[in-house]
């Protein structure tokens, strides 16, 4: 039942005009008997009362409760109302009461954009009053002007279908003539009159905006991929031509997104050397992040890579993998941008007149700076960003890795992500901050499809546990995607540096099964771990050299990595990451969790080992339940989704082995 | 310091007009370059976001907590603003940086009444500047260009007092002649050009309202007595002077407030009988819930009880004795109130031109009607009953206890209540509903200065922890307060019905620690306890008849009452509700809780029999501290408040008796 609406009278958060000195006198506050009747209170979802959006993922249903009270007995109705915040009409459910003053309702957008919601509730005066008749009834306390009452309400009601006025017009024909108030009670007059009454005391809440996403915002696989390091003859510049070449490989593996960090010139001048000298060697590359050179700036390509031309042939290759490209979006611009002589007046000039390069006292960053967003021509900026954003759409990205949103303004990036996705709905962006919880939280909020997270640092199962109960917890849970790194060119985490494959492997699937989203940058698949000694780097960083690599090393954990990507394609509760529910396994250097789809048709348990000797341990099961046929049916055994081997479950459990040596974890479907 | 200040752009709600339908085109969304770069969020104190107001009452400190934060690594600075509802300007108190991103500061209102507070955060240039040469001279890398820099906003700051533009310019001569920066890193520079510089990124948050109430909205023993029942012959009906010879023993026994329920001339038609009858016999005196008669209305006095000077002198003579008259605020109209005929638009008619008196079907109240509230006229009823306080408030009375509000109009009550206190801010309301949870907390947020609650009902340990540790959490600990009546003239709870002293002084005990606001309704202390039978009603109900008692017979609890709340007078830790602690004793028929006053100078323990038998038990007092000559000492013993009885502490605790036929109940003064 969905009906097209109008607007009623919202609900507005302060009463009163604060502003004017208010002198001692009668009737100060406005009077409004009749309005707002209804308290509309506790609405789920929404981040912070509706200042930002909720986000989903399409064909996601949005679930939507309230609390909805009104003074005294009377029935209350109430309705869920939402609509493409571009368009003009309202969409309407019903909402369905609950418990106490809880009620519940639900819609399911079928395209991606920016909606908002908002609940209604008025009160039913024909079915307050049938109330009241049928306890008279029961009571033996009816009288004639009680049902007079009734017949009076059907005079008035005038706004149905032509149906529904044919059916309250005959009943009030058959009372008069008959007197008799069973006229007034059936089911369909109810109905009739339900739709065909005024709404009294109509009260509209907040509104809530809502982001929905497609799919590839909750559910892929990350591959960072480093352009020049891909050319198959050593110490050559790698070309997109070459990455082309490279796609089988990556797409074999299973990877859904292939992210490039950036593709642009670089520039010359204080450029950084190896293993980020402050003074390049000649022939060094530097660091693809001082972005611009004469030959261009944001919106060009680096030279060495290939033309725009090459550019647009991987994008479309890549599709022809079935994955895409993302591509990094770095705001600073090194000397050598034409920004800089362009429009000088964004950026910070010293009082000698030099322009301010970034820094971070006392850390200095010689070879790029940074727009100066307290300029009077920031709105330039804030456009020539957009437009960087729109170049890269109209080249066929839809994936941006934003790196160090944090330290730009956060009202900067809310309008940016605002603009795109208004024109471009399917346009994902991923927040790169590795900062203080609140900051990481506050990008979240303001638009960010995915961010970053601390799942790189966490080794050990209790901050695992405690770490993702407060991402699938709430209100996180309705706008922090989390996007799980193992390793990025700039963390080589100390875990990792012993080049264990059991640890490799633990991670990844960590990685892969806690978080619907993740990701590794290359080189993980090969074991790489030579770190620069006592720090979480890489020593001879790939961001300030070329590399060169034998993708097919022995060692390494492609076929491993194949394997994981499999499974979570085939299991749509690893699809997903907030319905997840720890396992309380004995053994605690053993991980155990169950995820479920929407439908609960697909239950999963996974198992990872933390440490490497060999688990040996009871896997508590109980009450676990799965969807079959459309009904729950207890699980009665799993199902290893590599090797198929079934374990029946046995008092509300079963009994499982890990050898970190040969496999750190175990993926179980449940079967029923 | 405090200082007066203009305002600053707000923090809106929704950052854009969804109205317009959007054509997909670029800039839709408004560009704001300049404004709002802070984020100020998860604000506490705060109730529905600051749609109703915080409760505190006068001289209580106000702490403000915020999450305040911006992009990169600027210095920011935050200040708390606040102001009476009618004042024009702010008054200001810093704010200090606690952890992470989040921000307290506090302020003390100093009058009752309506006020609103708001942060505000900037960016400190100078501080930014000065906090990097620091790291810089650390690092040995400073230039001369930097301190240029820092001496540029010298010459910028032209708003600060005629003392710190001096410091400044003094600085800048300084620093030209010399060359040497350490004329621009004094701490009275940086003090001088904090209150001198343009405060940059100025960002206020939302407003939160908060109420400041006098402390008797917090603290105070109420006594609800019937007047007509304060005859001193038998049969008679009692008059004000009645109970003005009454008040001597009632303010024996400690109590602060006179509640009388309703004193207004009694309707004849359809006047009930004794014991709820439909009938009245000859000579039955009514419900006074029923109000109105010839001789007047919700403003008239009941002629029998005495005209409206005697009431003035009851009030006055409660005065005298340091107790204050509650009245009680009943909406509903007898057959005869005069409003039936000045006003029949105020009441709902039936199609055959009747008043519809009040029904809950299949209940109905023949002898009332109720206003209609939605009413064409309903503006001129919230107008009349506002009134009707006005009027009671110029008798002197200033606190009401509000019958039934959940059964009117939410809005109204927020209206009204506002509209009073607009006028007389040390007036309170009581809101007796016993309703659902949602409903009880949104009469409590809209601004009604304390709540009926469940503990009437609540008799296990688990469920007075758990209903405690709800109220005192948050938020309700904001908004709701807590008003705890063992009985009324409509409930004797099943637990009384037995008539055991233990159990009425262990139920009196619970109201009177577990929340610093309580009452009885007379009889209580007499233990009258004849129910009706499998209801928790009196018989004979005195909303019904003349009641006669003898205020002194024997068994009478009033020496331990009078102890009760000497007690309270005596221990500030008893003046408030919400720092409350529950021990966790091993025998689980006994409660045990510690509470404190806001400066932990006075720091009580109570324990108190939930069952009959001798109880001999550890108090478990680990870790408890007071504070002495401002400083916090460990606890080293408790005393007994009532024997004077002294236990030291050892291994954390002490061995506590308690013998429940003597006193059910023990009250220790913390000693360090």
């Amino acid at each position: 039942m969905r009906r097209k609406r109008n607007s009623a009278e919202p609900q507005t958060l302060v009463g009163m005009d604060s502003s004017s000195p208010l002198q001692p006198q009668i009737s100060t506050y406005p009077l409004v008997a009749g309005g707002q009747r209804y308290r509309i209170e506790d609405v789920y979802p929404r981040v912070d009362e509706g200042r930002y959006p909720v986000k989903r993922v399409i064909g996601e249903p949005v679930e939507v409760w309230a609390d909805i009270y009104r003074d005294g007995h009377d029935v209350l109705a109430a309705a869920l109302i939402w609509r493409r915040e571009t368009d003009r009409e309202w969409q309407t459910e019903p909402m369905r009461f609950h418990s106490n003053d809880r009620w519940v309702g639900s819609f399911t957008p079928h395209a991606t954009g920016r909606y908002e919601y908002a609940i209604e509730a008025w009160t039913e005066e024909f079915a307050t009053w049938r109330h009241g008749m049928d306890l008279k009834l029961k009571a033996g306390s009816l009288t004639e002007l009680d049902a007079m009452e009734g017949a009076d309400l059907l005079t008035k009601a005038k706004k149905g279908s032509r149906e529904a006025l044919a059916i309250i017009e005959r009943a009030c024909d058959k009372f008069i003539q008959s007197g008799n108030s069973a006229h007034l009670l059936s089911d369909d007059l109810a109905e009739a009159m339900a739709s065909s009454q005024e709404r009294r005391d109509l009260t509209r809440s907040l509104l809530f905006p809502l982001i929905i996403d497609r799919p590839r915002a909750r559910f892929g696989a990350w591959y960072e991929m480093v352009p020049r390091s891909q050319a198959k003859v050593p110490g050559q510049h790698g070309t997109f031509k070459d990455c082309i070449e490279r796609l089988p490989d990556i797409a074999a593996m299973g990877f859904d997104v292939l992210y490039l960090p950036p593709i642009h010139p670089i520039g010359l001048k204080n450029r950084k050397g190896r293993n980020n000298a402050v003074r390049a060697e000649k022939g060094d590359p530097g660091s693809p992040y001082a972005i611009g050179s004469p030959a261009g700036g944001h919106d060009a390509v680096h030279p060495e890579l290939g033309d725009i031309e090459d550019f647009r042939a991987l994008v479309a290759e890549c599709k022809r993998h079935r994955m895409e490209v993302a591509l990094d979006f770095a705001v600073q611009c090194s000397l050598d941008h034409p920004w800089l002589k362009q429009h000088p007046n964004w950026f910070r000039h010293r009082p000698d007149g030099s322009i301010k390069y970034a820094e971070n006292p006392p850390k200095r960053y010689e070879d790029i700076v940074n727009p100066d967003f307290a300029s009077k021509d920031a709105d330039e900026i804030w456009k020539a960003l957009r437009d960087v954003i729109l170049f890269w759409v109209a080249q066929g990205v839809q994936i941006f890795r934003v790196d160090n949103p944090h330290t730009k303004p956060f009202q900067f990036w809310e309008w940016l992500i605002k603009e795109v996705q208004h024109l471009h709905p399917d346009v994902i962006f991923l927040a790169e901050a590795f900062a203080r919880p609140v900051l990481m939280k506050g990008l979240a909020k303001l638009g960010f499809t995915q961010s970053y997270t601390y799942f790189t640092w966490r080794t050990q199962r209790w901050e695992l546990e405690q770490y993702l109960t407060e991402l699938t917890g709430y209100p996180e849970r309705d706008f922090f995607r989390p996007n799980f790194f193992v390793n990025t060119p700039d963390i080589l985490p100390f875990h990792l540096q012993g080049g264990e494959p059991w640890m490799f492997k633990s991670r990844v699937t960590l990685a892969a099964t806690l978080s619907a989203t993740y990701g590794i940058y290359n080189g993980f698949e090969l074991l790489e771990h030579e770190a620069i000694p006592g720090k979480e780097e890489y020593l001879n960083s790939e961001k300030y050299e070329l590399k060169s690599r034998d993708w097919n090393q022995p060692g390494n954990i492609k076929e491993y990595i194949k394997q994981l990507n499999r499974a979570r394609s085939e299991n749509a509760a690893l699809q997903q990451t907030n319905d997840l529910r720890f396992l309380n396994i004995e053994d605690g250097n053993v991980i155990g969790f169950v995820k479920r789809d929407l439908e609960q048709t697909n239950v999963v348990a996974i198992v990872i080992a933390l440490s490497s000797e060999y688990h040996n341990f009871w896997l508590p099961l109980n009450d676990l339940t799965a969807s079959r046929d459309g009904e729950l049916h207890p699980v009665i055994a799993i199902q290893n989704v590599l090797t198929n081997e079934v374990h029946p479950l046995e008092w509300g459990g079963a009994r499982v082995s890990i050898d970190p040596h040969r496999d750190p974890a175990a993926i179980f479907r449940c079967l029923t």
